[in-house]
């Protein structure tokens, strides 16, 4: 596969002309493009580059508002509510940080919804945000139903991905974004591709019968990582972005969407707290160091995110490799 | 195996009578008593009578507090600390909960740091309380290491249950507790009584080894549920429930404690959520059962907690049965 190596600007900078020629304005564009280049920085080309044409399609098919400006306003001492008036997720979050990071601060605990977002990218984005603030985070989204849950054959909750966040003294943040599904949907695309058997207990067949045959889970279902337990989470999450905030949980965004092959219409929740206001005189962040320097005290533990940051380091200095294929879609859509 | 039939007054009465014997005050006596006999009630008898052995020893060597007074105070607009004053977790939930609603439902979120509780039961019953008062809410707790960390060999994480809560429109709250070790040590001890093997992933040995034999699982260490997934929410409750809010995580509270068989000096963090301030007009309840709805349309599905109500409408009716050699023992306490 013939790839080509460009520089994080590049990155950039290819992603953000991209985005304008797609009718987004300035301030989307650069949020979008700042998104995409962060995943291609630590690595994660599922959401880097990879997306820019589903990203045009929604712009293309109207569905998503490349001008969408958003508005937030406090619904309550500790919970703010921001519209994205159906603009893509990267440029609400941006303008999410502070004002919950602030109110965090002065509550102690605080919660944003956002809602009429399009979100078709990682959560780790926000927290590390967040996190880089000071605040432990916790964020949710949902999206199309992708999962089934437990003894049911059909999928109903979405990947659901749940992410926390933790300042840390002298490091960037510790941070975990995770799928409540057992395997993304690439993944079982790709094993299906290349022949492969997937794992035990990561999808069934359209019978609702356990199968590793990656084709059949496709026609299927995946199932949730760590059984009744993922699921508890997933529906958690349903829940949380869906009837909390008011917005559609997956099996409505599914029936609301135009199914352009960009991200539907839906929500996130994000929760941030303030460690230095739970009424106690430690040092919250440096006894988490003590708590990280214990776990890391036995040989071949890490701590999530040590391999983005890594990858990160290397990128920063030696740029990314795209496949050439992949610019040349960018470039017919540009 | 020999048992007898009590009714839930009777558990209660035994319950309540053993730990005034031991050096409760009546409300520490009323409030373990309504733990133990929930427990029994909903069929979970690992929190229920079984448990009472545990909490008089700790009561005698006078590690927990029996006349203990939990005292409540606001240490930011939305966030409450709850100081247990080494007594037992029980009368601190039970005092804890009305405060942190009406908390919830003026700010539309809040926090409720628990400190210096020994927890010694579910997650379930503070958060069945909360929902029950229309809110949304979390619970988490650590307790002493038993799991080990993806890539490592030694125990760290303590079992760390999670629970959360939904409420409902004509039915009891949607609320799921599970630990975030991949089987409980209890279950693992029977299996090794029993002679029988364990299913993958839920332990290794001493040396690290993945195991399916329950004694060298009980020499090693569990294992998350789910992988590494399990283990990023087992490393969050470590975080939420020791340096955010200045209490022990789980290897503070192994060196801290005295081993007597009781739980160790801990926290518990609480967070609660009203889901009718976050600035929409949808009924989040409403939104919610048809959620729920949807799920359960397809055959072979159903919502958490629906076994403990089933259990609880039976054992209401008819009692529980309870081992003889466990009313012996209770008599001996007694």
């Amino acid at each position: 596969m013939s790839e080509q190596q460009l520089s994080l600007d590049d990155v950039y900078q290819l992603a953000y002309q991209c985005m304008k020629a797609n009718g987004c304005n300035d301030e989307n564009a650069a949020a979008l493009a700042e998104t995409m280049t962060a995943a291609e920085r630590d690595l994660c080309h599922a959401h880097g580059l990879f997306r820019l044409p589903g990203y045009a399609t929604s712009l293309k098919s109207g569905k998503v508002k490349g001008d969408a400006v958003p508005t937030i306003k406090k619904v309550a001492p500790a919970v703010l509510q921001l519209d994205a008036h159906n603009g893509y997720a990267p440029l609400a979050l941006k303008k999410a940080v502070q004002p919950l990071a602030d109110c965090a601060k002065e509550n102690g605990i605080a919660a944003m919804a956002l809602i009429r977002i399009h979100h078709f990218a990682a959560l780790w984005m926000e927290i590390e945000a967040l996190a880089s603030m000071g605040l432990a985070a916790f964020a949710f989204t949902a999206y199309k139903p992708a999962v089934a849950p437990p003894g049911g054959s059909k999928p109903f909750f979405g990947t659901n991905p749940m992410a926390f966040g933790w300042p840390r003294t002298k490091k960037p943040p510790m941070v975990f974004d995770q799928a409540s599904a057992a395997m993304a949907r690439g993944e079982v695309m790709i094993a299906a591709r290349d022949g492969k058997t997937l794992p035990e207990g990561v999808g069934i067949n359209k019978d609702g019968q356990p199968t590793t045959d990656p084709n059949e889970v496709l026609q299927g279902a995946m199932l949730t990582f760590g059984g009744y337990k993922g699921a508890s989470i997933a529906l958690m999450i349903e829940l949380l972005v869906g009837p909390l905030i008011g917005e559609h949980a997956s099996f409505e965004a599914a029936k609301n969407d135009n199914n352009d092959g960009g991200p539907p219409q839906g929500g996130e929740l994000l929760i941030a707290i303030d460690p230095t206001k739970f009424g106690h005189r430690d040092n919250p962040y440096q006894h988490a160091e003590r708590l990280f320097d214990e776990l890391l005290s036995q040989p071949g533990t890490r701590l999530p995110a040590e391999r983005r940051y890594r990858n990160r380091e290397k990128t920063e200095k030696d740029g990314v490799t795209v496949p050439q294929s992949l610019l040349e879609t960018i470039k017919t859509l540009s």
